[in-house]
């Protein structure tokens, strides 16, 4: 109810609306007028305010009839690039294409921002039950997984339903075997699932290879059900020794259960291999583009997605659409004159395998003390249904204006607060505003980490949906006449 | 019309169908009495008919209800044994799994029918396209496929949209090169568009070896958007040296697509490796089983689906679904007493690369004379929407009262005739009876030959619905008081 009436108040910033109320055979009272004239008068130069709200709300329009630039981007980095593996050649490769392709659409101040980070690649893959019902199975190693030998392990398989159930069994019933962990995640239009399913991955490898597993097997963190294996971080915790890890797809789990079920008292035993390897420290880096302000001390306004992606699709929904949708609405900022604020977009490297680009930025240009204003779109393509704000008090109108402007594309002002993703999290976590536009997950995690995310994946409509969301938050924010204030560091959660 | 009109005529096979009228208080002239009493007359032993009809409703209703042997026999065949390629080791194992499970099932004269076969097996499968994008493409080779050495090869590429766009092509701009064709299959309820779309696998690589191209690669034959190839026999013509031909899966054939497009006039090459084999003449066979009949005279009815698979998925939508459902409906007369004609439920080897086991049975049994009524399940397990008939003229009312008793099953009476699929089609063509229980396609292309034919494909309700129209055509064919006539040949198209 809250957010309904702090919509209710913003009627002054849309469009003609105090024409339409004009126009309105109802009866408009003196008395409704007078509360009318109060409420201006009490916005930060109204006038003015109303202007960059009109301008705002045909930016929009006019990305959601009619961009282009958002999906060119995406298809000419997922396929003239394909995909960006962190600190690989092929992530250079998308620096370099993204610098190319950000000079051509007039930013200024594009460059490469360097840093060091481990690297670690993919080898062979393969798995097979060997008894009592021999059959290859479909499997991808997580992110810092361990090695098989060349010619692979044959263990008995032990199988458990979560990582607390695998983490109250005995070590004797551990040691020596292959763990495989299974769960049971659902789509969530907000992705949360992702925190509690995600364990399985996150954790589990840690807690098997303490209890003396030699490898271990999860149902991959996913909702589809299709042969494509979701890959993904993990990092071995403290006194936990590197296992073979790896993420069967959610079919091949399906199977591993049924045939655990059918084998009754026979063991089953796997064959596995898997060769990743760790292949020390290589160059990542963050492309950086900026649509400059006309006023210096108003502040910097920094956003982005991550260019790098898993190895195993083309990283199109993780996270060339991002990238594609802020440097699109950018763009239509840029083309629309100089705003009041510099824009500043920032094509992070290295995100997958922890967040190394965010990290790398801010520590870069902490001190320089200008950014008042972050947010990150790193959840796909699919339609924004909620925006979520972290801004002070003193910028509620601020955030009302913006909730108002993105009302007509269906987007509705949640309760939550916004975090600024990955990438720009170190910003917001230092006290930074930020805003929070939540893409549909219901699909994301289909393809997420997965062979499967391609280009036609991303629907052409929402994605200009997402460009024209993108495009009235920087309108209203970029030029907003009232000082963007410091939001505070967030509540421990 | 036609078929409306001929199901209205069979009410007097309905449950209850008198009893409703009597009960109507609509006014029922002795004209129309008169009527029915004479329709009741024209069909043979009505009384008979009555019983058997109402017995038969009662047995499809009961395997609507809750019809476990379907699931469990493909749940067991797809989870115990996995893919079966057909004459492999894994094929056989099918066939001792079946004979099992058969024989727990209480099936008579159960036994194994082999017969040799050549024997094609799948070997490493990789793409890559070298410049000007370089990035790896997902591809499986097709059924034949002639073999690169094993460190590949390395040509530009040449695409085309169709194989008539191929064959229109000047040689000179086809030799030496590796051929991609493309087309746009969409979904359809009758599986009528892998006719058509899919000329670029069965005659693309026989057009492309004599033009002289050194491989050819096609977007698979398939209506999804996994990075899941569809693989699929073929097989080269007169005057066309084998050479290796794969499919891409749909995500990929659209990359390379834009891949070719955003090149422009710079050449595409890709280095491809495959290297699968011919390996000689193996052993195959049918798995048999029957519920005898009480009347030797009344003929035999013949059913079944194929037992082979290929080797990406598991086979369960093709075919071990058709197999589980002629099995449970067999299962289900037989349980319920023993009809008049024999039932002979075949699991057919050899399908995928050619029909082997259709030809076997055929070959091994066509003297004996004693098949009547044939019908194959092999399009996945979804519902069944239509029937079809090739009766002949003396069996109409047999087929109107099996159309009867499947329309509260949802499946309506085509226009078209029944051609009993791949295996038993040379019964058919040899003049006997077929009906075919038509599957909705609408999603098997989206299956069909990938890694993602597993089990989670099936919908346990829908596998229900399979069995009751089984069940139901079983019940009113193998006691159907009246000879069933063979039907002729089948008119050339």
């Amino acid at each position: 109810m809250t957010a309904v009436t702090r919509v209710a108040a913003t009627f002054g910033w849309k469009k003609g609306g105090l024409a339409i109320l004009a126009n309105t055979p109802s009866p408009a009272t003196p008395r409704r007028m007078k509360k009318l004239i109060l409420l201006a008068l009490a916005l930060p130069s109204l006038a003015s305010a109303q202007t960059i709200g009109d301008r705002a709300a045909a930016l929009r329009d006019a990305a959601l009839a009619s961009d282009t630039v958002a999906w060119d981007f995406v298809e000419g980095l997922t396929t003239e690039v394909g995909q960006r593996l962190a600190g690989t050649e092929a992530e250079a490769r998308a620096r370099a294409w993204a610098v190319r392709r950000l000079t051509e659409l007039g930013f200024s101040n594009v460059r490469i921002e360097t840093f060091d980070m481990p690297v670690w690649v993919r080898g062979e893959e393969s798995a097979e039950i060997v008894s009592p019902f021999p059959q290859r199975l479909v499997l991808t190693a997580l992110g810092n997984s361990g090695a098989t030998p060349a010619g692979g392990i044959e263990a008995e398989l032990v199988g458990f339903d979560s990582v607390a159930a695998l983490e109250a069994a005995p070590d004797s019933a551990v040691r020596g075997r292959i763990v495989f962990i299974d769960h049971n995640m659902m789509p969530t239009q907000d992705g949360s699932g992702y925190g509690q399913f995600g364990a399985p991955r996150r954790q589990g490898p840690t807690v098997a290879s303490r209890k003396g597993a030699v490898a271990i097997v999860v149902r991959s963190i996913g909702t589809d059900h299709h042969r494509n294996p979701h890959t993904g971080v993990q990092s071995f915790g403290q006194g936990a020794r590197p296992i073979p890890a790896a993420a069967l797809s959610v079919p091949d789990a399906e199977q591993l259960r049924r045939i655990l079920a059918r084998a009754g008292d026979r063991p089953v035993r796997m064959h596995l291999v898997l060769t990743p390897r760790q292949t020390g420290t290589h160059q990542s880096g963050n492309v950086v583009a900026e649509v400059p302000g006309s006023d210096p001390g108003a502040g910097v306004i920094a956003i982005g997605g991550h260019l790098d992606s898993w190895d195993l699709g083309t990283g199109a929904i993780d996270d060339g659409a991002g990238v594609a949708i802020t440097v699109a609405a950018a763009h239509r900022i840029m083309q629309a004159g100089r705003p009041r604020r510099t824009i500043r977009v920032v094509l992070f490297g290295a995100e997958e395998p922890g967040g190394f680009g965010g990290d790398s930025l801010f520590a870069r240009h902490r001190s320089e003390n200008d950014v008042v204003l972050v947010g990150e779109s790193d959840f796909g393509a699919d339609r924004v249904w909620r925006v979520e704000f972290s801004l002070a008090p003193a910028n509620a109108a601020l955030a009302d204006r913006i909730a108002a402007l993105l009302a007509p594309l269906g987007i509705l002002r949640g309760p939550g607060a916004a975090d600024a993703g990955t990438d720009l999290g170190p910003y917001r976590r230092a006290g930074a505003a930020a805003i929070d536009l939540n893409q549909d997950g219901t699909r994301y995690f289909d393809y997420h980490h997965t062979p499967d995310d391609t280009l036609d994946k991303i629907d052409p409509a929402q994605l200009r949906q997402n460009v024209a969301a993108w495009t009235a938050l920087l309108a209203a924010a970029a030029d907003a006449p009232e000082r963007i204030e410091p939001a505070g560091a967030p509540p421990a959660r």
